[in-house]
Formats: C-alpha cells, sequence, structure tokens
C-alpha cells in the first residue's frame, strides 16, 4: 500500500480519466508523482463458432492509426457484471448471441499507468444474428480460421494485446 | 485515416500525455471527440535462463494497487531503437546481459485509447549480472519455472497482459 500525499484529477472523460499523485518513493528518502489513467475495465470474448474458427472485429484505432481485427470486446458500465458486458458487447458487434460466456481469466492491459482490467471470456454454444451498431462505431465482422489469424501474430500483423491472449488461449486448447 | 478538427492538449507528463481530438463519426453525420493517450512505447523481454525457467520481475503497481509478477521491460526513450530498451531494461531490473535480443513481435495494449506499442523480445544466450535499480524502483527479481508461471496466468494470478503473451510464446515453443 502506499501513502498518498495528494492527488490532482486532470482530465474526466468518457472513456477514461486522468490523476496525478504525489507519492513515496519505494526506497529511499523523497517522493514522486504518478500518472494514473482511470478507466472502468472490460470484457473480450473468445467466439468459436466451430473449432477450428474465431470471430473478430476489424475498426479504425485512432490512437495507432490503422485498422485492427480485435477480439469483440467493449467497456463495463457502472456496476455492471463482467459477463453481461460480453454478452451485450457480443450481440452488438457481431450479432451472435451466446448460451453461456465462461470466465476463462483477466489481464491487466497496462499496469505501469492504467487501472484497466480485461476480463476474457469464452462464449458457448453460438447462435448467429444481426449486428446492431452505434453511430459512433463502424465494425467489419468476419469469422476467421483460428490457424490464419495466429499466423498474422506470428508475423507481427494482428497486434492487440488482448486478441493475441484470446487467440492463443484457442490454440492452446486444440 | 480520420480528418481532425480539433485537438487540445490536456496534459503533458513523464510517462503519458493525453489529448482530445473532434473528429468525424466514421458512419453520418456529426463529429464526436476521442480521448488518445501518449506514450513513446516499450520494449519485454523473454528470458529463459534454461529452456525451462523464465525470469519475472515484481514491482508494486499504484495503478492497479498490487504488486505483479511480469516480463522485464521499460519505456523507449526518445528517438531509441527497441531492441536497445530491452538490452538496458534487461540489465537493469534483473542483472543479466543478452548475446542477442531476438524481435518475436509486437502488441499494441490497448489501442482503443493509447498508442503505446511494446516490441517483445526473446534474450539469447544469457549471462547472470548485478541489478542496478533507480531509486523509484524497487524490483524483486525471480527465476520461475515456465510451467509454474503459466498455472498463475491460467488460475487468474498473473495478469500482466505482455507477460501473459511472452509466456504463452515460451509454452507454444516447446
Amino acid at each position: 500500500m502506499t501513502r498518498i500525499y495528494a492527488s490532482r484529477r486532470v482530465y474526466e472523460g468518457r472513456v477514461l480519466s486522468l490523476r496525478v499523485d504525489e507519492i513515496d518513493k519505494p526506497r529511499g528518502e523523497g517522493r514522486r508523482t504518478v500518472e494514473i489513467v482511470e478507466h472502468s475495465g472490460g470484457a473480450a470474448i473468445v467466439a468459436m463458432p466451430t473449432p477450428g474458427e474465431i470471430v473478430l472485429v476489424r475498426q479504425y484505432r485512432e490512437a495507432v492509426g490503422q485498422a485492427l481485427w480485435e477480439l469483440p470486446a467493449g467497456m463495463i458500465e457502472a456496476g455492471e457484471d463482467p459477463a453481461l458486458t460480453a454478452a451485450r458487447e457480443l450481440e452488438e458487434e457481431t450479432g451472435y448471441t451466446a448460451k453461456r460466456l465462461r470466465f476463462l481469466r483477466s489481464l491487466y492491459p497496462t499496469p505501469g499507468y492504467c487501472m484497466e482490467r480485461v476480463h476474457l471470456f469464452a462464449a458457448e454454444e453460438l447462435s448467429p444474428g444481426e449486428q446492431r451498431q452505434e453511430d459512433i462505431e463502424d465494425i467489419e465482422v468476419r469469422v476467421w480460421p483460428l490457424e490464419k489469424a495466429w499466423a498474422l501474430v506470428e508475423s507481427d500483423q494482428l497486434r492487440d494485446a488482448k486478441t493475441q491472449i484470446g487467440l492463443s488461449w484457442a490454440m492452446m486448447m486444440r
């Protein structure tokens, strides 16, 4: 546990907020500041219509200046059970609904400066349906052969971290 | 490519900066804002003293309120070759030096709101040495049996994303 001497809220936003805390140095004398991005967390879904296939979505990501193939995923709304986030985002982004969402594990994408925790689920017994997008989204859906998606990871062409983790889980389950 | 109508710099910091851009909605009329965390990127290292062992470091992470086991890693300094970042951080955090750093792949931890790209390397032909820490660091080093570290991932006790990715790479290489 760290003693916090001062905490300055720099920004409150839609997806994230930023605060700067003044804390003790871990060793020796004196204090230091840490920048902490606040985020409500997310849920990401490994959805496999057949054992050798996985559903990925593609959208343009401003922060990295390119369109990326990713697991279906979304932000947890205040107080929401991550499994409900997963069910909602799966259906909105891909049209698929699942009989069960099985928790696999969670991940901290960048614990050095952001509190976000992503809850990873496997969607079981999928049924296809209609995608329902918000107007701030433009999402392409594709069912990929798992091996082909994994080849993109290995050749540094699929870089989203949660997606690498979901794909490696699927590869190791074969 | 997105047209940016306005860009407001909210914060300039040590590890990260934050800007808020006003851009077109991807579909339909109107504009929206996106929050973008700027970050210089990082390098992370899979260092295996023997084929069944991996070097991990543990430090307290303010953003998530707990100490985490992670791959040795650090931030890229302006203009630095990521392989040099990897070599420096490996030596500073663990004492190990490597004959070669082999690029494996890269990852975007949170492309929805942050530009950070982490370059993942395998450290080859390791020699042990003395850890050299800065006074803002308090890092514990341990050589883990790979299988034991992987069991922590599977039981949701090792959550750092880059580390899950490095460990899965090592597990799939066996």
